[in-house]
């Protein structure tokens, strides 16, 4: 069942003409959107707290605003890796304390919430977009929600999910474009950037970009990254790996601290010159 | 975070050669797969007893097998019918006490699984395909699930979600093709019939077709569903209303009891001609 | 430049109500459409005169109405093989000669036409439905064309492809579903059958459906051809090559004449149950 | 017939490890690729002589490197304004003259390269990306090439398409990603962003972004004109219209000569901070 002709309403520009700005972590003085380049970076998976903590420090000294790190991973095989759970949450609150960045984690279902008290950003994935039960757990919580975009979701089914959650009474949103299902197979997924200018239009929300989920490929995350900047992303999400030859998942596409840090420099020097002109 | 390149091994024809047939209900001697043709009928959503049993005597009738009946909706709007819930499930089993045919009725969410302790076959929507929370519940339930292919998934990725139910010990999985997204519009999904072909040479699971939600459009249902037939579907779903037009949700997608009987008939034309050939 | 807007005039349903039958050659008493199935089968490309005239024969005894044959062949790289040209179409010509069939050959640009003076049926593939120049010609010259859909065209897009035809005097056009461009990997194509019902619905042009190209794999062509003819389609496509292992394009689709006459027969074993139920 | 097996050479970067760099005009000195950053703008038809003319004077003073103006249109119906032809390129040449840019113009056939003769750049439109007779005869032309990707062709088959060109003799060769067909309706394609990088690995040739007809939508061709000069292109393709809601086609997309300034100032900012950091 689908119904394709009812609209959003607290996510539209119309109920909010303002740009949302999401406070992340009161104590970080963090906040997503109104202006701000939010930059979240990290592994794709919590496999150590050393590695965890290790990663976190090197972000954070190259200009990361906060720290992701997966503990529960959906993986289209059962038999693959499935993250490291409570225990690998608990090793990036401890990597949170040790670097000062604020931490963002995916929840896969309504009832791992109590295991998420103390994470800053819930990050609910693209295979769960429209998985409305989280959404309507997640809309009593009051927590920041970063909601990626479902791989065959267009931008208004994506924005009735984000309604979803603000419908419940919880209106710290953010959105993710992560890359759409196409035809095209030289990139895993295809980063629909022109999701910016559209989201920026219909709606209040901020919005980052995925480069390295939505490529799979370590050398096409550079320049999406910038691209997106341009396009006027609120932020990013970039996949950083101290290994990515030996990471647990996702390795080619994860970049080095050492790329992170000229990605995140250019980013800078890019949006510096277009607030300038 | 995807992984593509993993492989499913219960569900492949390597893994089991003979088709598998899912017995449905032993007290009804109903069962999927194995040469039959089980065609499940009924309206999008429960709506009242009275609507409910009376549809399930005239399909019964007219040949239906089982029938199918929503109390949970997916909606992508907040605003929209979510279903009776609970009290959908009692009425729907009401309606198999008076017609004698098992019931089809979609999960939402792995906390619902009590309340479908008495439903005969659980269905897993297009947009559940891949949350892998229900899924693993699902696996150890032992109940029939039929599972719908996700709107953008590959048939690979879709033998790997029926994989993850296997892997916990409930071979009871019965596919269901219910379109993919595409480019076109003038159908609301395009049904993917070739994936019958392909999953009989991939799988040993049954595979039904579901025309309702694939075009959208009861004028293209019997056409399509009588393609599924003569593509070697095992069975149908199709969406029947007593009044289409006052249907609470895809009334324009429902057919009539009348129109049913039409392509019921047909349907069992088309396979005995086939079967003689 | 697209123009969505624009509307097909001759080729809608307003414009004529009944179906269009399109005479394909006087001489033999063939048409397409109309209540009939137009079944036209060969090789990709015709390679020797004795090959074309040995399949011609072979598949006029199995059934087939029209012997199809490439002789100029659209090939993505300009390193493969690209048909035998002039010297092809004289060469399928002969196998009309020596097997009564009427033949279809393609058709890549309209300075070509003159060489397509004795051919029965012009083909225009699927990379020239927006050829409007080749379209303008074919307008002008009355003979039959095998339109067939672009791989990401749209069926309205479709129709008014054969709008250009039809608007510059010629009305004899037949549509040819062979798969739209998706995600789904595991056939080449998706063929569409939902086509076939909006097609009829739209338009009174006949429409056959093309399996082999669409699949692009010989096992599952007897599939999709008889889920075509159930779907309503006016007849088919399908290659079939005596040696297919050896076929100097396209021989992992091409069925043998045995398995040309199995399909033939399930087919008309369909339609006859289908007509009389 | 397909041949997905087939792989590009003279395209290839193991063909040539440089960049190509592609003369436009060598009396005017402009060239395409190697650093630089070439824009060029204009109309997508040409009207009447006095409105090229005085767009090519505006443009020129705001940085257009060279004028382009649609004599010859593609368009989906026969009934809408198909351009003024011949005339239409002898305006264009007027407006050579006037401003001092080179002309770039779209080609719809073959037997159309006479009337190109004085034309600085060719342009091959999405729906001729595999009208190989087209390509060939481009092949022997000598002239530069602006190769425009298909709405639904993969990077490698676009890649396939200018081989066609260059293994007739004609290295000058300029892709365009002007957007793919995907399911997303918000705007009228998904401009590829990525294919940029991709092609920068794969090819040695320049490649330019249309984002005008990628989006379908003046509000965000900004926001994508940036994002491609992010990501790496060699340079825009913008359309520009001196009275979009007045334009014979496609005035929706069309921006005004002061919003083109204000993008062509962005991009150069843009370009030069990158540069530096």
């Amino acid at each position: 069942m689908e119904d394709a002709d009812g609209s959003f309403r607290m996510a539209s520009r119309k109920f909010r003409r303002e740009d949302t700005v999401v406070e992340i972590a009161a104590s970080y003085g963090a906040a997503i959107g109104g202006g701000g380049f939010f930059v979240i970076a990290g592994p794709c998976s919590v496999e150590t707290e050393a590695q965890i903590c290790a990663i976190a420090r090197e972000i954070k000294a190259l200009g990361a605003q906060a720290l992701r790190g997966g503990a529960f991973k959906p993986r289209s095989s059962p038999y693959s890796f499935q993250g490291l759970g409570a225990d690998g949450l608990t090793m990036l609150l401890k990597a949170r304390a040790a670097s000062g960045l604020p931490v963002v984690s995916e929840i896969m279902e309504a009832s791992q919430l109590p295991l998420f008290a103390e994470v800053d950003v819930i990050q609910v994935g693209a295979r769960n977009m429209q998985n409305f039960e989280l959404l309507r757990e997640l809309g009593k919580s009051g927590k920041p929600v970063l909601l990626k975009r479902g791989l065959s979701s267009t931008i208004r089914e994506w924005l009735m999910s984000a309604e979803h959650i603000m419908a419940g009474g919880n209106p710290n949103v953010i959105l993710c474009e992560r890359g759409i299902r196409t035809f095209e197979t030289a990139t895993r997924s295809t980063l629909d950037l022109s999701a910016i200018p559209v989201v920026k239009e219909l709606s209040h929300l901020p919005i980052l970009a995925d480069p390295s989920h939505a490529t799979g490929c370590a050398r096409y995350v550079e320049s999406m990254a910038l691209a997106a900047a341009a396009a006027g992303a609120d932020g990013l999400l970039i996949e950083v790996h101290n290994d990515p030859g030996a990471a647990l998942c996702d390795g080619p596409q994860s970049i080095t601290p050492a790329g992170f840090g000229r990605l995140r420099a250019k980013a800078e020097a890019l949006r510096a010159a277009l607030r300038d002109s």
